[in-house]
């Protein structure tokens, strides 16, 4: 097992990552509040992992949880199942959330601590890579809008992480490959070396291999805790973890949620910040196609929606968080390994990399 | 113009009381983040000082957002209708919140701003004398759920509080002595010196006399600004301004909300907290009977409903956010001028203080 440390003052966590965790309640136990826990999880992760969890915790009140899978239910109706589940079994402000699941679990379950009694307390046992790497850990919360993603939460940290890696080996081959999309992500905006390590072990880890696996995860979330704890509420260098994003949810937001997987959309989203950072001349093409290379060789989508004009995209990415004061700011690689997010670039950039024919792209960059 | 601070570090925030302070940009502009704001109010009070707002804010790019009046819409529809505003405005995370009306708008509108993009600015200029005496005072935010009042919300701090005494010359009798219930409360539960004013002042504060409604207010503000100061998260002294409102709120959820105004609950609840404080050996009848007879001047209900039983009361209080490790929790008096937070008592003071024939009750001592 691994441990890492978020450094947040007052509101530090410890990351544990290993094969198995599920099972040693030291992981977990010591986090908890008081009697009451409510495990909060969806209807494929419970029957593979509640059961685990429930004798983990054995001795506690437990209240299980379970919502429909899917981010189209990333949103306040379904986030009033968790209320009526708390109050209906009556746990006070000293009970615990448990959010058991991917990343619109962890999320939705944090969101749901950050506002039940006005705040109790909660734990991420993320089971998909992606939210392993990424949303479990920093304390962003939150559900979707009709008008966008993510546009209603709250920065509200768990009391702890617990990574169990033995649970991908029950994730579909298309959610591993949108995790990846993140893992790739930290190589590209902050440890070029990861990149390298990365292209050697790709097959391995889409192979499920666990000191691999491991070794990934614990990197993701080490650049991770790093970044949140010098900027916890996005107001600098956090904004840098959003490479892909902005261009990535004008995706999901335009397909509608869940038809792109966010990592996928990720992945399509970091293609274009690597052609425009190309196109403002701090990538060459060379260091543009190991990046998209990177991820198509993770399985990930790297052409954005056909039916998406250059004008969807900026109606969307109107109502982005980076908007600020009207001026639209976007995560770009001054080089590989090294973002900065930035809204002083030409819009002609911008125009041009909504422009681009992605298919075409690839053709050319696969021969 | 009277200014009064709430110390909490790097969330503190000035309170200005005066009358006309609508008119005065330089109590509120020099506290908005940028260029955009949204005024949050309702439709009473919209059509009276609306218009006035806008013009103090001339040169901003103002999006009023007009909810339907009343505790019966304080549930997620209605925030929704916030959202929905900011989105369609396209309002960004530098924007402004300002609630301009009674606690209900209050609630709702700190709320939305806690959770819009996880977090904007806000401002409270609260319009009734309930909510300049206490809910815009102390960053307590939230909606209801039909299973208990404020079960859903955040700590979440305005950046200033503008009290304008002037807009209770439009305030109904009946929310005037709504609010008096907590600014009496002060007095009971930390100053009796302030408990033998306001028996001097009642009939001035009733007639809407300017200086005792300043007075009255800044002395109620005084002592919020104090227990939040010290007591932020409530998990202490601060509960103890909760006096009368487990039994209140139980009152309020039996009845529907909005049946008893807020404060009429807890006038009758701070009637039952005196008789089990008398019960329990701590206030002598007349003690009980000064602060029965100071609500009863001030044109509150003193009785609670007929309707409710015993078991009514502690089904309701059991889901109180005072409840803690299942033993339930009363504010009650020590002395005049003295509460505590409690679960310490025999539960047969509990149960003959229910029981209480309170109509009776008043008959004797009106005697």
């Amino acid at each position: 097992m691994q441990t890492l440390q978020v450094d947040l003052g007052e509101r530090s966590y410890p990351i544990y990552i290993g094969a198995g965790l599920l099972d040693r309640a030291e992981c977990i136990v010591p986090h908890l509040a008081g009697r009451q826990v409510a495990v909060v999880t969806n209807e494929t992760v419970a029957p593979l992992y509640l059961k685990r969890l429930s004798q983990t915790l054995a001795g506690h009140e437990l209240t299980p949880i379970v919502l429909p899978d899917g981010e189209v239910f990333k949103h306040w109706e379904t986030l009033q199942k968790v209320f009526d589940g708390l109050l209906e079994a009556r746990h006070d402000r000293r009970t615990t959330l448990i959010a058991l699941g991917g990343g619109v679990v962890g999320d939705m379950a944090g969101f749901a601590a950050a506002c039940y009694q006005r705040g109790v307390d909660f734990i991420q046992i993320p089971t998909t890579l992606l939210s392993q790497v990424d949303s479990s850990v920093g304390g962003k919360t939150g559900i979707n809008h009709p008008l966008g993603k993510n546009m209603i939460g709250a920065f509200y940290q768990p009391k702890a992480v617990v990574i169990d890696t033995a649970t991908l080996a029950t994730l579909p081959e298309r959610e591993l490959s949108a995790g990846l999309a993140e893992v790739i992500k930290y190589g590209l905006i902050c440890d070029e070396s990861f990149l390298g390590w990365l292209e050697t072990h790709m097959a391995a880890l889409r192979a499920l291999d666990a000191a691999a696996l491991t070794e990934a995860i614990a990197r993701s979330c080490a650049a991770k805790a790093r970044v949140v704890g010098v900027d916890e509420r996005e107001s600098g260098v956090r904004a840098t973890l959003n490479l892909g994003h902005t261009f990535g949810h004008a995706i999901e937001t335009h397909m509608g949620y869940g038809a792109w997987l966010h990592g996928e959309a990720v992945a399509a989203g970091s293609v274009m910040a690597l052609e425009m950072s190309r196109r403002l001349g701090w990538l060459g093409e060379a260091e543009r196609d190991r990046g998209i290379r990177l991820l198509q060789h993770a399985g990930l989508p790297v052409v954005p929606p056909a039916q998406m004009s250059a004008d969807d995209f900026l109606g969307h990415m109107a109502v982005d968080k980076k908007v600020l004061g009207g001026r639209l700011r976007l995560v770009l690689l001054r080089r590989l390994g090294e973002a900065v997010v930035t809204g002083d670039f030409p819009h002609e950039a911008l125009q041009a990399t909504l422009d681009t024919d992605y298919r075409t792209l690839m053709e050319q960059i696969s021969h």
